[in-house]
């Protein structure tokens, strides 16, 4: 077989390569979150991982009609754009106002580097997410939001410690996990309150 | 709603969030192929992610018929193992062969602590993989094994040149990807090739 037999494939194949060498960076994006019992912050490639098999093991207790591959790509997509648009802090409104739209063309960007269709339905994918409308995205958005809140209720309130992080503002930012999965949020907010107890946040 | 009414969800919901705190271990796992451009070495939290990318953005040129989300999960799940067996490096033909009963028992350990049927679901996925004869597992192994050349590719020859790789070693231990893809293998070979004669293969 030579390049000139199949040429189109061997050019997307390329492009697919040149997109998976180029997203690395993401394994150098800094989070809030320490790795547990480390001092070292965890990145959003490795999160990203995290999220996913948390949607794995999360399935059983997903909303009903909720596509669960779907929830895992975009777990695993969600956060490319902070290669350019970098992480901001959930509880920071100011700031997460002020990056959307360096996430956008970041999206553009990134996806763009893929062949199509690929690079069409990856930045669907992550425009879906972001628009957290559908179940999936619901869900997903849901995931995100709750490891962060369980790696500090794991690890001593670590990231709302060191970002003076108060009970209200987390009650405030997290509430709508209520109307998406009342169980899960009832799950969380004892062990919340009982944080707030401990100190660990304001 | 009160802990008593949902009393079996409440536990599982709990026993999963163990198993996800636990994994978080995954994240301290030291791979030998450094993240691009820097002197950081990859973990398999962050690899891991990245192969599941790969899956998601090689699925076009998957072979006919494989499912490639359940090639995705297999990504997921493929190395939490690591967290008690380490990670052994692909040409250490005899570490590997030690190693393989201590993968045995940690993922009996590790997917142990997820509830039923999760905990079935998961070794019975991770068995799949290690035994590598579905089409889904066999493209999986490809996949895991091509990311490593290709950041090889894309580092001047990063870790094959730390550990003294030589090419017929990569040749060897990689020829099965012809078998089972052989335009990637096609694709990989020319610059195996390639960066022997720049010297990053001995």
């Amino acid at each position: 077989m030579s390049a000139a037999t199949t040429p189109l494939n061997f050019g997307a194949m390329t492009e697919v390569f040149q997109f998976l060498m180029e997203i690395d960076k993401l394994k150098s994006v800094q989070r809030r979150t320490k790795v547990l019992g480390t001092e070292r912050q965890e990145n959003s490639a490795e999160h990203s991982w995290h999220f996913a098999v948390a949607a794995m093991s999360l399935a059983p207790f997903a909303p009903e009609g909720v596509d669960i591959n779907k929830v895992i790509r975009m777990a695993l997509i969600h956060d490319i754009v902070e290669i350019d648009a970098g992480d901001v802090l959930v509880y920071d409104l100011a700031a997460r106002a002020a990056v959307h739209d360096q996430e956008i063309i970041a999206a553009n960007r990134l996806f763009g580097l893929l062949p199509a269709p690929l690079s069409t339905q990856f930045l669907d994918l992550w425009n879906e997410y972001e628009a957290g409308e559908t179940p999936e995205a619901r869900f997903a958005l849901v995931i995100d939001r709750v490891m962060p809140m369980v790696m500090n209720l794991s690890n001593q309130g670590q990231s709302w410690v060191e970002n003076n992080i108060r009970l209200e503002q987390v009650l405030a930012r997290n509430a709508f996990i209520a109307d998406i999965h009342p169980q899960l949020w009832l799950h969380i907010r004892g062990h919340l309150d009982n944080a707030h107890q401990q100190g660990w946040l304001k």
